[in-house]
């Protein structure tokens, strides 16, 4: 007798290779049944036959197994079925706070782009009501407040302009770049409401990164890195050059100057600090990194604040 | 005894060149004004000024008006500030229909663009969550629709999902999803709004022509052309190819086959019509446009309704 367990069950076979008992894993669509997936079960139900039939033996010889599989043919839909099934429970499961820090992140990229693009439209139309107030209104959020919260004559005053270029518009007219305006206001306020909610998660998943790199910066590692896990897993030196890959494989190619940071750049203590001490700051930032994500991922004490104040201290 | 007529004003000149008399034109700012920049008002105060002093005669030779030019340098900030403010009103004037129509033309291929990048966030976001919705709902519109009016299970139901690839989420990391999807929605409706915006100035702009092409290839003719008036000056052969411009200088350059249409492609005439007629369709469509454009600009008697009759006994 042979005993053989796959991913349906445990089953018992004569010399002729013919089922004669068997426990079939239960399956139903609970998530405790992914534990159906780890061996334990298998030994639980192979010690049980075992007890039951204890001349059987388990099945180790390739020959015989398969011959079991060859048997098992008409049992190949139960195993895609459930195959499929579990596979797709792990894909399921595999989502994390990382994912969620990554596609909010990959949002406010693509909110930033779109915003952009539709305040130039805005820009163009407003132009001929008071092209005035573009050229002297250099950010597009502003410009699209101002806009809003400000009639034409206020912003003529303001701006001082007697006579402007602009034409006066009827008012169904001014009304569709005012309800222009309105929705790009709402794009802005959804960029904020996307950092607010990536600030929430990463407090949860990695406060002590948070504390060192802020939420964006923090963000954008996370979407350049792929996950908590491979920051973790990554030397002070990569993380100092994420985001400057580009950079990075030029040099390498044509031998152009190395970069000495990417994304860090951006962090109030490299953008503050001299430039030839840039890189030097952006290599102490991405050793404390390092450790950060390490205490984070591990569950260790936090440690962030204070790695930071050592930080400031230094550099700040 | 001499007159000379400026934007300012008419003078007249002793043998010294030393100023008499003067007729300066009143400077508000009411639009009234524009006219000062016109021929009649100097005219008008050079009769006015010759009734006074018949002796004087206008100032013809360059070296006289020379030599005034250069006894007026003391009034060069009043000639700088009046031409700058009639300049600004000329422009300010020149803004017309046509204006309106490209802005929200640009304005709508900008949120075309706009929608479809943030829909491909909105869908890897989804993802996560349930990630057969995206794999079935092909249109972004739609798919925009239905994660925002259905929930999930209604919608593993209906896809006939047993067991999904996403994971649940919890509320607040499923609302970040929800909100995108409202914002989407947004700009979906910004979208119609201003193809109604474009409908209703084109009908009082160009009639005929908005019964022809229909709001949005008539609306983008006028874009790539840059307004009516351009339209008119057009052969039909120009109007015909109108948007297909890289394919007819590719045609030039290297001998390809000339394009046969552009924007008119999107023409339900021309989309419906078998391909070898396509082109002749197109054609057809031009002249009609090509008449039409004319009749709208020149304020004639309707006779879109009539043209389009024509081309549908013809083609449709």
């Amino acid at each position: 007798m042979y005993i053989y367990t796959n991913i349906i069950g445990s089953f018992v076979f004569d010399q002729k290779l013919n089922i004669i008992d068997k426990i079939q894993f239960s399956f139903n669509e609970s998530k405790e049944n992914m534990h159906l997936l780890s061996r334990n079960k298998g030994i639980d139900s192979e010690k049980k036959l075992l007890e039951k039939y204890p001349d059987a033996k388990k099945v180790a010889s390739p020959l015989i197994i398969n011959k079991i599989l060859e048997k098992f043919k008409g049992n190949a839909k139960d195993f895609y079925d459930i195959n499929i099934i579990n596979t797709r429970r792990l894909i399921s499961e595999s989502v994390s706070d990382d994912d969620f820090i990554i596609q909010a992140v990959k949002t406010i990229e693509t909110l930033d782009k779109t915003a952009n693009s539709l305040v130039k439209r805005l820009r163009d139309w407003y132009e001929l009501y008071l092209p005035e107030a573009s050229n002297d209104i250099a950010d597009n959020e502003s410009f699209t407040k101002v806009i809003l919260s400000k009639s034409r004559d206020e912003l003529r005053k303001e701006l001082d302009v007697t006579v402007s270029m602009g034409t006066e518009l009827a008012k169904p007219d001014l009304d569709e770049i005012i309800d222009l305006a309105k929705m790009i206001k709402e794009i802005y306020e959804q960029r904020s409401v996307k950092e607010e909610y990536i600030a929430k998660v990463m407090k949860r998943l990695c406060p002590n990164t948070l504390e060192i790199t802020g939420t964006m910066i923090g963000a954008k590692m996370f979407a350049q890195a792929g996950s908590l896990h491979d920051l973790v897993f990554m030397p002070a030196s990569t993380i100092q050059l994420l985001g400057a890959e580009e950079a990075l494989f030029r040099h390498i190619k044509t031998g152009s100057r190395p970069p000495k940071y990417g994304i860090l750049l951006q962090h109030k203590l490299v953008a503050g600090a001299k430039k030839e001490m840039k890189g030097k700051v952006a290599k102490a930032l991405a050793d404390k990194i390092s450790i950060a994500v390490k205490v984070d991922y591990f569950k260790g004490e936090p440690i962030g604040h204070r790695l930071y104040e050592e930080l400031k201290k230094k550099f700040g």
